[in-house]
């Protein structure tokens, strides 16, 4: 048995998200298929995290275990000739047995896209919030310093998961307003050590409410204590958010190069 | 009767192109729709060009007559209230009596996007040409250099058109590849007084078998002086095409600002 360590970006528009669904067409039941196809066989491939249904991928991190005497390179070009053309296989390596892309992962990074002002970009419809009011960047960067570090983030997680611990780490969080023609343009990521359910998106609509001035910087410090859900901003919609880079422990990295690329190879 | 010159930008993707077919959703159908719902009487909206399926706009001219009392701020408004998604007002202003934006267009530019290599970018499937080769760009740019000026233009034409000459005056066309983490695109943009049909995307054709190293760059020299569609490379596809620019001579531009914008207005 040989284990697998797949990068793979997606546009996530038209899928159910990562998770294979009885009736909806999702990112894993599309690599299945393909893996399937070439493989003769079911494998089962297991992600860095689910995404949900409209979010996207630069670098999603996919694991699987199969028997084949197909060499990587050939494995890669076979499976980019499976998949549909919005999902691809950036990069494929052979990693240690028993190489898990969940829980193997030590940190993962997720991109938000906010376009704000009264002229929507029609070419971003898919890949950002739109919102028609021009938010105040200074007032959202200072809010997310409140967030960095070790701290229980209930308030920003979504019901209906059952996390031993709502505990997580952020090491990262910049908001920047994009510079020339994207004035209109902000970007902000996250990264840290796990993520709770829609935690990115819960603090995106917190950082919005606090952009458009509905609430001053120093509230979201009150609702990160307050450990409460119903304390925080909306969830923001799912097309603005991209999961950008997984890091695993460097031991698990199947080789020294890095583990995803930005599609140059 | 007051006209008015609307600047559009659209995603041409769902598009059968801009001109009104009888069975196909087109730019112009869903203006002119938009139009009829706000002003209650049929209008007949002409554009600087007529962009085909696929192509898209940042930033295409639009005229139009008609009798209302709306101001210009309001009647845009209510546009993109009315207008799908995919298309956006980014501009409307009172132009000129008799202002006509395919007539009084002195220059056009395009732009063109190409994303060449072996990993296609899953966000650019509907905006660039996909070529899985590594082209040479300083090849295209010499080859390039041989269009520049006042030519006939036929072996760039395709045919089913009858233009009453096909000598035209390209002015720009520069080809420059993009940096950072977008190495892998090469974006040409072509500026000149008017385009024959196919135009552009028969020259980045032609320029890309250049690129591609099947031909040298002094071909392209040759190519035009033939006068001979069929010695020319292949017409480009449609969705790596974006109408970008639009001029008009300055006693009819309808006020001292520019007649487009990049959206930030």
């Amino acid at each position: 048995m040989r284990t697998f360590k797949l990068t793979l970006s997606y546009d996530g528009t038209a899928y159910a998200g990562w998770q294979v669904q009885a009736n909806d067409r999702t990112i894993q039941g599309e690599l299945e298929r393909a893996l399937r196809t070439i493989l003769r066989t079911s494998v089962r491939a297991v992600a860095s995290g689910r995404t949900d249904a409209g979010v996207h991928a630069l670098a999603q991190v996919v694991s699987f275990a199969c028997d084949t005497r197909l060499d990587t390179a050939t494995l890669g070009k076979a499976l980019n000739a499976n998949l549909p053309r919005d999902i691809v296989v950036l990069d494929i390596r052979e990693a240690p047995p028993g190489f898990h892309a969940i829980r193997d992962a030590v940190r993962k990074r997720y991109r938000y896209v906010i376009q704000d002002g009264p002229t929507r970009d029609v070419f971003l419809r898919a890949y950002a919030w739109q919102i028609p009011q021009r938010l105040d960047v200074v007032a959202m960067q200072t809010a997310a310093q409140s967030l960095l570090g070790t701290h229980d983030f209930s308030s920003f997680e979504t019901s209906g998961s059952a996390r031993v611990t709502s505990v997580r780490t952020i090491s990262d969080l910049p908001v920047r307003r994009c510079d020339g023609k994207t004035m209109d343009r902000i970007v902000l990521e996250v990264e840290a050590d796990g993520f709770l359910y829609n935690m990115v998106r819960n603090i995106v609509g917190t950082l919005a409410a606090v952009g458009r001035g509905k609430q001053p910087p120093s509230w979201v410090a009150e609702v990160l204590t307050a450990k409460d859900r119903k304390r925080a901003g909306i969830t923001a919609p799912p097309q603005g958010l991209f999961l950008v880079q997984v890091h695993y422990l460097a031991e698990l990295e199947p080789s020294a190069g890095s583990p995803h690329n930005d599609g140059t190879r």
